[in-house]
């Protein structure tokens, strides 16, 4: 539907999921982006691969209608949530929009354990989960809205597939790049995706050069942010990294 | 997009006019519909010809990005926000969803008054409008959550016309009819229309009759709901009515 | 039920019909009450009778049930809301605890009517009232929160009458005198009602002369509250006004 | 007060402690209900028998009153909140109704030990509870709105014990039978205790099957939700397991 | 306090007047400011000279604490409320941060009226007044969050006068130019009230040209936002308007 | 600013790292104090050494403006965030007023690593902090509103130091004493701080013997609240505790 014309290269992604959330959201904020962080979207599991990082596949909900919304609904092989789940491609992360309804669930561990043997690269809803205490045990990106434990249909009716969307308060656009740390979600649009992850990577090695200035007892005036000869410091400290091959 | 198979008949659209939007709420409720009422959403004109009735056109809102909505984003003369309200057909109400977002306006006086010329049949969003003063002075059906001056485009993005949308908390799909008191908004499923509208006549005779008599002294329990007394009473009044051509 | 020792007397009724809420939330204030005002009730209609005053007689809601809470509940003649509405005593006001649950209605036309019929002083609920339109017509003391279309079955069930509730965040004892003026509604604890009224009366005497030197000019300091200049020259003109019988 | 008939047996009890919350909601949606999950109260403490199982003793409270609500409240050995605590039949669960109120708690480490002591099977309230730290600590279901330090009589005076209440915006009548595990707490309506626990038990084996089979690269449709073949394997699988003593 | 170079010229102060609130916020949208709206502070009164329009002159409340904001607290003539209303400079805005809370006024009538006797040119406020009937009769502009009858001692201390607050969300500055019509209160930063002022009357020109021709039929497209046609079209237009001395 | 007579004691600072939130919101409340207790704000850090305990030194911020709020406004040695942090005294509480706003973080590690260095006692924030995975394993009292990874620039502008603030809804003056725990943040007025400390270890002696009478059986009545018996029985006690040395 959306043309993604750069789609995410692997170094980018590698990068990715080493920078925090709190740092893109500094780089998007000095592009011009106040509006990029999903607000109410709290990780439920502890993947041991590091961040969520991965092209956004969306799903859109309404809100049901009783006589629609009946548990028969799902004997549709072509329902649209179970058909999203079937057509997120692989190393995408499926983003659900629940309009922030927190009273009911936008899917379950079956859904979510076909989301992974597919090979998605995670879940990202700003509604909760339901069996949230199983789903946290999984090795597998889930970020949402808590645990609920009423199904979807109460509240949910799935749409559309893979249009752009709001997510906790953020467009999400097909092919967005989403990454996600212990913090939260931050939504990368997926033409600035590279030069991002390059800009976070820098910053990151700077910002870590402050930190231990401060840490050994440095004030903030001219070290965060750094004066001239703070800069100067760090560039000698990190060709010696450079150098130390670290 | 939606097939819509029940033209809404000029009768119907005529009984609707006349009826509560409380009554419609009461005959969706006997059908097993509880959540067909838009939530905060008010009426803000007074228009001279009954109740808005027609059935949905709508427009789908997501939140906006700082480097896409900027105020040169209309001279594009397909941006859907400008684009819908040139596709709205006659006698139909363009419903927006705002995902209830209060801070900033859905349009103002000239993409409403353009509207009203058109032909359509009223307006309904579930975010506020500008111009909200000259608005309210117009002979147009606008219902929306009040006034508000920020332009839409601070937090919105029109993204899609005439798909099935979120608005006030309630499903609506293309074609679904709207109607709208001084009381609020009503979404009747497309196919239900006929048969509610009806219903509904007959259910305001049924209560007009009641009220008179509770006016007149009558208790609660046997008039209000009418036991068999009272409804052969009813039966002989309307009968008397009928008789009279009233 | 609640044990009411003190009926609310003539005259205290008589004063109570005058004085404004603020002024009553003062005096509580001074008593050591900060919470006796009805957050989000507000006045529907404007009788032509001043202010409502009259004991509080309770309904008490629960959420809804889906089983037990179907249109035909209201067959039962013993159903709470009706024979709710049928006890209210005479120059009481009927307190519906609706939770401050704004989506459906408390009641509407029907239920209100028979209400005023029947003699009592007023409505009070933190639920909106169906049919807001033509009761807003009516001369009969209406405070809620606001219209809502949506019948009260959706989401409340009537439980109980004449016990402690909580309406609009506030403790509502049977026989607790109610006060509405234009700007909402006060709970006085029934113990106090008289001298609560007395001394109304008294304030709003002094702060009408306080307005009248402030409308003259006079600075706050000293004037507001008055010093003892101030204090005397009112008590000199207290009783001129006494003198000439006003 | 309210009649119970069917106390809740021992096997049905012993069923509701294994199953999940979650297929107790799919259970009561299937019979009409949406309505049955208690919103904002979470799990508190990790107790090591399962599931929390009871029947609901029911406590309400309406907002306190500065005169009544002063700490010497509780020198009244039959404070209604005190004697709730002593009340509770063994083998019950304590429900709290503070209508949703988080500023302050519902009571603290003391009560809890005093409930634990006498038996009862546990405490829900949709409230906070104060002593959040040591009380997370106790083997016995908690289920709160979290923690809180203010006492309770701040925004809280409870006036009635064993009566039909609301707790996290669901009706909860005496003898409702209450299921809690780490995602939530369901009730469910004393009369469907029976058959919605063998239905539960059901359903969970089967989704037991469906899960693995879906672990094993299954795609939804045909499996979730189970078709003719899938069923038939369940089937099978189950009469092995059975047949295995599983 | 804050160093207010350019003070409000009588031009701009009269332009001011007669523009909408809207118009301003587009313009102040064009130049990078998306949160200068306050929200939920609506019009009270209908004052007789257009537009709220003065420079702010502020007031900091802070939350009450039992001991210090005793009924007593008046009797001091500086205290900070008090002070404030008797320093707001004649033609200067009194703008009150009460923290966005509603459940008590921020003052009342007789405190109004002083601040009108005094010159001032209007009371802003984000929390409610008391007194909101006679209040809503003077002529005078008011802008706040509705009526509401507790005193402010209740839940507010004012502590502070002419400093940086925020008020509705939106920060103000003493000497920053609040404009409020029907619909609203905008801020303009005091540096850009000039040229602001000019380029919304440019636009209001503009568009009342632009409304006239979508009343007489013309499409959205080339005439809002106009193309080089509608353009030409409108500056011949105005040229007649001018020559005409309309 | 504020003038602090009293400074904390060492041995009310001792006794305060030892009691309960709860039982100082008990003692304040005995006091006449309702409104002390940080709404929304939660631990994030686990301190080895303790409660947090300190005088507050107070930040305030305002909403942000687009124009002067970019990122080189941290250019400004003298910015007052910056400021601030190098302005708390060793031993102090930083509390910062962020008007309970969560969609960005009031600050990040660098910053609270800098308060670490200086000897700050900890910080308190009712808006969340960035970085907080790191943040959370530091060992150092930070009380918050959990995790945010957008920066403070978007929503935040720091306006002031050491000036009285309201903090999670509670007033906080300069000098207050900060006690926190697992379970909130408490605001001792300073003047108080010596005799509640004093009190508050005196109450958890007492209910420490209770918590044993109930764990062994006793009932509520006469054990909780004590009545003279069980007085007499804690005084025996709490003797021979004495006598022991513990």
């Amino acid at each position: 539907m959306t043309d993604i014309p750069t789609p995410l290269s692997a170094e980018a992604r590698e990068r990715l999921r080493h920078v925090s959330v709190a740092t893109l959201c500094t780089q998007l904020f000095k592009r011009g982006f106040r509006n990029v962080y999903l607000q109410h979207v709290k990780r439920l599991t502890k993947p041991t691969a590091g961040n969520l990082v991965g092209p956004a596949f969306t799903m859109r909900n309404i809100p049901a209608r009783e006589d629609i919304d009946q548990i028969s609904a799902f004997d549709d092989p072509n329902h649209p949530q179970r058909k999203g789940i079937e057509s997120v491609p692989p190393g995408h992360v499926l983003v659900i929009d629940c309009r922030g309804e927190t009273r009911v669930a936008s899917g379950g561990q079956i859904l979510t354990t076909r989301l992974k043997v597919r090979g998605a690269a995670g879940l990202v809803s700003d509604g909760p989960v339901r069996d949230s205490g199983p789903i946290s045990q999984m090795d597998f990106p889930v970020y949402c809205a808590g645990g609920s434990a009423p199904l979807n249909l109460i509240h949910h009716h799935a749409i559309d597939l893979d249009v752009p969307i709001g997510c906790g308060g953020v467009p999400v656009y097909p092919g967005d790049v989403m990454v996600g740390d212990d913090e939260g979600v931050v939504v990368i649009p997926h033409h600035l995706a590279e030069e991002v992850s390059r800009d976070a990577v820098e910053q990151e090695k700077m910002e870590a050069f402050i930190l231990q200035r401060i840490e050994g007892g440095a004030k903030l005036a001219g070290t965060y942010p750094p004066n001239a000869d703070t800069r100067a410091a760090y560039e000698a400290w990190r060709n010696e990294q450079d150098a130390a091959g670290r």
